[in-house]
């Protein structure tokens, strides 16, 4: 008789109730083949003996076994493991601790992607002082008001609907007050058949690569670009060709004469600002690149993620606001401006071309969050999204002012730069005898994290030697402080 | 002299400053090719009073259009339209209303893919009864709960990190609960390294799919399937092949048979309650798939959507509990038990193709709501979700127990169908000599709508005559009205 008593242990201080233990062990020593198809179980009251539990705890685990199919009963002979299971000799682990060796490998086999995580997010609240590459400072999000809005529409029982499935759209009230603040804010000249709510505008470069280039097809981006835009439309398929770029933005020639002799799908721009360089597509190219796209029927993804952060002048209108053909698919979102874990963003296009990435979408994550997304039309409408970004703004631009004039004013003898005319970073080109490397190196020991990778800024080593620092993230004192510490680096390495 | 009285036109009671919208409307004109290149525009006291505005909203708009490059200064004779601007021969529209003919149809081409959105969702809130394919009832949502505790969590500016960039991998004390959760309940044996928190389940077929069928493969379904999978799939580039299903679950034998001929990729099951027909996988055939998959590597999928809902027996512990070498991928969440649009699932399997879920993640759209994850997070750890689980789980019991005697006692003569041990849907077949298409399309007339496209269920051509209709969603009011509508579209259609 197969040893029972010794091989259950009950643990009475468990969640779990005692009738399921029990079944979970049985089926255990089934599936270890330890008790193999056929073996008599002993009856309801000996086992409940052996194990000091009660019978009925022993019967429901029987009818629990018997429901799943484990064991099966024949009339007067008693209870069984079913002969139907198929005889299983235990296997031999390499490793016998199962909870950390078989779950480190899959047991098939698939391609890795390069690397597309180029970052790695280190939390704030460090003693290091990080300079990331242009966010937000998550300590400005307007958190007071997204609660209270989350709050009163999440317990108005009239908006019940919104934990039903939604559309794949987007909310309608969200899509409709769109539509009329970027009509406002932007010249576009949309109606809510041109718009897709999103999660974050990463998702909007996701969706219109995977549309495009289903069949393969050239893209065009600038030879600096924001590499994950390269990464994401590598991933769809695209045939990624780099242009150059100047202080005017994308060198539009160089796209006429490609265009000439190649069919070309789409090209990629951050004409309000260009990342990285930070510089701004001219009047002039825009225009031409807007009747390059009509001429030639190429896309253009038009990434326009910080438009709202302009210090110098009014935003420059997106070429969407100039477009008559169909040819611009615009990308935007809330996360600069509110918070980046705020997800909610926006992707404007024709609207077969919206149809076709709600269609896509239905399959990626089938529809965004009603109850956020309700809360954001809120917040246009009663003007709490106008009221941070006024005062955000502010603050970014002292930032920014303070940021340049110290890095001028104390470490103008190693970097050139421009002061930005928005944005939230800026690209400092190292002078060329200088290694960033070395100073990448010196700075985490004296307390600075600067991006590491800082050579993914050049992958066609154009030798420009330029990170982006973000000044938005971090305050005056922060700011006095990384300023201080970077002179420190400097004067180690490079003052005798 | 052009005629800038005539052509602009301010509007005092909008919103955006008179100087912007007199930049808007030059610029308008020079992209419409009204102002050439090189034109003199007047000074600014003459435009001041040709339009009737302070001298100072047009020296700041000039000032602006200086900035973004649309005009030029000439040392002592004067402002000009900018001579590098191409000139622009006004674009002929063939439909002069651009605000809908230009956004319709793209200026580019594309490859559509098949409608992957095979049901439209009506709002609960009309006349008609809708009986769904098996979702839960969105108005037992604890919308309470989720509210209170999203507040919570957002006010405490000691979460303000929350708001930043967070991992991709999901809010850390979500995944941290879930492994005690997962294994407490599942019998699983994960570690925080074997799980991904996404927007749902449908994204973790999704990434899924995209990882295995990169370089393309052979996918297993049931012939009949959850038809969303199967797209997912077709999408990534899976090679579908259908498997039988009967009243056991999916053939296991056959698949045994394929594998001996075919490289297999992966399979996709829905091993608690097959989809569309409810059937349970057997523990025989568990084990031997799971024996199969270690012998042939391949991947399984197990979608296990509806674990929580089981009303006659505990419910099975997955295929994922006794998968010791990593062959299963494990998706489940939120959306079933807490309601639709709370977006918030899981995928697990072994830490290399978690690692690359979150890979591919990165760029399709950064990472999850670190707030509404901590929310669940919270109402795993006190318990908000249990509770709210067992009393939903007693309402749709008896909502099942009314739906199928009712129809059973009213309709048995009609149709044929066991009653579910779980789920939220029975399957219903029609009898073979009646016609679901005179039903359907009887029923709209009497105020029940039916899924449309019940043929979906039959991709095959099996004749199985079956649809699903969901129980859940229903309360007991709503059940005998359907129910009586529906003797009532019977009787007009086949009693003489």
């Amino acid at each position: 008789m197969f040893p029972f008593k010794s091989s259950i242990i009950l643990d009475r201080t468990s969640g779990r109730n005692l009738y399921l233990q029990l079944c979970d062990q049985i089926i255990k020593l089934i599936k270890d083949g330890k008790l193999q198809p056929s073996t008599r179980l002993p009856g309801s009251r000996k086992l409940s003996e052996d194990l000091s539990v009660h019978r009925k705890t022993v019967i429901a685990a029987y009818d629990e076994l018997l429901a799943q199919g484990w064991i099966e009963t024949q009339q007067a002979r008693g209870t069984f493991i079913s002969q139907k299971l198929p005889i299983i000799t235990p296997i031999k682990q390499k490793n016998l601790d199962i909870q950390s060796s078989a779950t480190t490998n899959s047991g098939f086999t698939f391609t890795k992607r390069p690397d597309l995580v180029y970052s790695t997010i280190t939390p704030k609240n460090t003693p290091i002082l990080k300079v990331d590459d242009g966010s937000p400072d998550h300590r400005l999000a307007p958190v007071d008001e997204i609660s209270k809005t989350y709050r009163s529409i999440a317990n108005k029982s009239y908006h019940n609907d919104l934990f039903a499935y939604g559309s794949t759209y987007g909310n309608l009230d969200l899509r409709e007050f769109l539509v009329t603040f970027l009509n406002q804010t932007r010249g576009l000249q949309i109606t809510k058949d041109n718009i897709l709510i999103t999660r974050g505008s990463q998702m909007g470069i996701y969706l219109s690569g995977q549309i495009l280039f289903k069949e393969k097809g050239k893209i065009l981006v600038g030879e600096t670009n924001y590499l994950t835009a390269n990464y994401t439309f590598a991933e769809a398929g695209g045939e990624i060709i780099t242009i150059p770029v100047d202080n005017e933005g994308i060198n539009v020639s160089k796209i006429e004469a490609l265009c000439q002799k190649n069919k070309i799908k789409a090209l990629y721009v951050t004409s309000h600002h260009h990342h990285p360089t930070t510089v701004t597509l001219s009047a002039e190219r825009r225009m031409h690149l807007l009747q390059l796209a009509q001429q030639y029927n190429f896309a253009i993804i038009e990434d326009d993620y910080d438009y709202d952060f302009h210090y110098s002048h009014a935003p420059i209108l997106p070429l969407a606001s100039n477009d008559t053909h169909g040819n611009v698919i615009y990308i935007g979102g809330f996360s600069k401006i509110i918070a980046p874990a705020i997800r909610v963003g926006y992707i404007i296009a024709s609207k077969d071309f919206i149809d076709e990435a709600a269609n896509l979408r239905r399959i990626i994550d089938r529809q965004g969050d009603p109850v956020l997304e309700l809360a954001m039309a809120r917040m246009i409408k009663n003007g709490d999204i106008q009221r941070h970004s006024n005062k955000v703004l502010k603050i970014y631009r002292s930032r920014r002012d303070l940021f340049c004039s110290l890095l001028k004013n104390k470490l103008g003898s190693y970097f050139d730069f421009e002061i930005p005319n928005g944005g939230m970073a800026v690209w400092v080109m190292l002078k060329r005898k200088y290694s960033w490397d070395d100073i990448i190196k010196e700075s985490s020991l004296l307390g600075i994290e600067l991006n590491p990778e800082w050579k993914r800024y050049d992958p066609h080593n154009l030798k420009h030697n330029g990170i982006r620092m973000g000044f938005a993230s971090l305050n005056e004192p922060e700011i006095y402080e990384f300023i201080a510490r970077l002179e420190k680096v400097m004067n180690v390495l490079y003052e005798t």
